[in-house]
């Protein structure tokens, strides 16, 4: 993949030079836009990964196709790729520009004298560069977030609107925040006094999110209570997902939203956490575990497993399970029956 | 239902005839605030849903109550209605005011000078309307909220403070978004490198929030990746509710509390999700259907169909195996006396 | 405990007496900081609670250790405590401070002219404090928070940037709130019309948090119908939590991450609501239950009890369900097996 794409349309040849893919048919066509398959119109780019989709072919009004290299198809002109999804993610390049702020600090923030901004900085209105703070070079502060003193943001990274950044928090570099979340607040940690009043523990540490990683709106990340919550490079995380106090997450790994993580677990990297999976404190995961939606995980995991359930199960174990539990009831019936026979049997013999 | 209460406390026969509904006894009782049957005091006007609750009526202090037609009741004047709890919340008009801004823009609210306002619209202090916004007539920016460009906003719309309104989403009219809500981040779709690393997926689509839709706090809607996620007309979200890209929830639907959908998954109108309700992706919700809270819906649910479980199963299976889990413990010690007894009877013969 | 820690590291001595508890070895021990038993460097002070965790010392490089009363130390300088965690989160006075802003109203904050503010009340930038509210002594509203008109906030509270404090509703005093609260938004009620419309309920009511309570990141504590949402004295909520409207919530009680209450219902005293919890709408809960993570609590639960599972079951009830579904792929095969030999014995008899 090439690095520049030009600012008019471009054409079918331009695109596969860009890709660095080969392409067939009318190189001079001219894409004026990207879509899914079933949407497109008269202009669009459209993608094809499974060959079992070519029908849809037939009746799409797209001016051309990534196809799988090796895929006989002449209809449309087409560019061949070994990863057609990936081409057409880089091919957005040419058609999508994400909304970014200009650089430069908006008279209407705030920005403590002792904050140290790097350069090509955005700073939006009425947000708040406590003291002390550190932002890297080219970030978007967006407006109204509000960046506590001593935290530390990279270079490269977006904080959307009405995420609050803790004090002495860390950032990394290339790092996506979206809005409403809440870096670095305190853990939930508490003594019981004699009178079963809850004692508050201070939560003295902090947080660390390394490079590359992305946080849907409203999710929170606790402060350690000693020490730090960190979540390892290039890890996604979903919208509304809560990560506990003195949680170190692997990198590379996935938080699909609602999932929570409670105090101390640790999790290795390439680790998936489905949607509103619920891990319990102090467990450790392994590398490559996947974690199947909803499931309640309460003990630590193996690496390269896959479990399910509340409390979870191993895949397999689990399958079995939930598919006999609708053969319950009649099972129970089963059993009076044979129960009552074996006493007719026992009567008689 | 008349449309102009007045300012001072209503008779009983003004709420009556207010309400388009008959009154008994004495009409001139005058109404000072209203409550529910339990707690009332002299003064307040109740109600009365169901006719196993008329014994409450013996002990109440209210001064007057709304009572279901064709019920023979002469203590307190009361008014009589086919559908009391309707003429209660209506006449909630006369006693309640909910808190509004004054129409206008606060001199420390910053409007674009692209973006357009209608009429009497209120934007409250250190609210931020980015360029090319639209905001219809009537409408309430609170303070603290944030509108990115390209965003548009319809008639009569309350939205409150610390709400994220992402760049280029479409709000329709008479739409309440409570506070803290983030309409339009990023959808959460990434591609695997070789490395395992996670490419992001461009989210170049957008959310489309049609009329009379109302959104609890700190729910979460996403931009869609290519296309739309949309909320059709009159469909009522709770908090903490999480909707992935591309997502179509049809109208007049029920979402409760921390319920989450995931991507490109579509529901039919009159759907309700109870709390706490999973939806995997790409999954297909039939009208009518009713999701019992915790499920994890994991298929296609034909219409008019009630479910529930993880994954889930209809409600009339579900309760069979439900009903029957807690007698397998003792089903197993049953068998096993069976098989003992079979293989004594086996012995003999 | 005494009150006042010096600003200078302590002794081992002055830490002992600070902690009102006898020490062993030298007390002129200069302590710098303090830490986790596995993490500890020279100059810090560690602890332990459990006799079983003593090998750790043998490889510690802590400088000295609070230990149980009874245990039989000599190596490191010791700290002998009836209650080692309560002495350490006391000790940690001494080495940690957490960050407060100073008293003052800034000069681009928003109060207005009818609001009655305390002694030494610090109000921060961009913060907006409306008409007729009222906040206590030394509480400390942080830089972006909205408080809506006629909210009363009590003394020596913290309320975080981008909380909304909603019209009318009352705080007490020593209150923490953290980032991006929602406290007092519309309860989730409808009314259905004929044509499967919503007609919105208004909420009418309010919310009360009284003294000593703590509310996580993000957490959303709606408005009552009628009347109030309440949480009693001392009790301590985390991050994502849902409180519907018209809840009561007891004293003392924890409601951990991303748990969730729905309408009216009402929990007693010392109640722990785990996480991922979802709780029914007019369910009561007695004093001191237990509610194991990710249950779903459909009917009232007597006081003392521990429940767990999708709908609850009790504790013992439940383990022995759930320790039995693992073994139920089997049960069914045994059960056929068996069925057919029943069939054989019937034959032959």
């Amino acid at each position: 993949m090439k690095n520049t794409p030009k600012n008019t349309p471009p054409t079918v040849a331009e695109l596969a030079d860009f890709l660095g893919c080969p392409y067939m048919g009318n190189g001079d066509t001219v894409i004026y836009g990207i879509s899914g398959l079933e949407n497109a119109k008269k202009g669009d780019l459209v993608f094809l990964t499974k060959l079992k989709q070519q029908h849809f072919l037939e009746k799409t009004k797209a001016s051309a196709v990534i196809i799988p290299t090796g895929l006989d198809y002449n209809d449309l002109p087409s560019i061949k790729s070994k990863n057609p999804h990936l081409s057409f993610v880089q091919a957005l390049d040419f058609f999508f520009k994400a909304y970014r702020p200009e650089p430069g600090i908006h008279p209407q923030a705030l920005v403590a004298p002792s904050a140290k901004l790097g350069k090509d900085v955005s700073i939006g209105a009425f947000s708040i560069i406590g003291d002390n703070t550190k932002i890297g070079d080219n970030t978007v502060i967006f407006p109204l977030v509000s960046i506590y003193p001593g935290a530390k943001v990279g270079r490269q990274c977006l904080i959307h609107s009405h995420t609050s950044l803790r004090e002495n928090i860390r950032i990394g570099s290339h790092v996506i925040i979206h809005n409403g979340c809440v870096i670095g607040a305190d853990g939930f940690g508490f003594l019981q006094g004699k009178d079963k009043s809850h004692i508050k523990i201070p939560q003295t540490g902090t947080v660390i999110i390394e490079d590359n990683v992305e946080i849907g709106a409203n999710t929170t990340i606790d402060r350690a209570a000693l020490g730090k919550t960190v979540i390892r490079k290039g890890t996604k995380i979903d919208n509304l997902v809560q990560v506990a106090h003195n949680v170190e997450i692997g990198k590379n790994s996935i938080l699909v939203a609602q999932a929570g993580i409670a105090g101390s677990s640790r999790t290795g990297k390439n680790v998936i956490m489905s949607g509103q999976v619920g891990i319990s404190d102090h467990v450790n995961i392994g590398d490559n575990v996947i974690i199947a939606a909803k499931s309640g995980v309460t003990k630590d995991i193996p690496e390269n497993s896959m479990v399910a359930g509340i409390p979870h199960l191993d895949i397999m174990e689990w399958r079995k399970a939930w598919s006999s539990i609708p053969k319950l009831y009649e099972l129970i019936k089963e059993v009076r029956r044979l129960k009552e026979k074996v006493a007719e049997l026992e009567k008689k013999s």
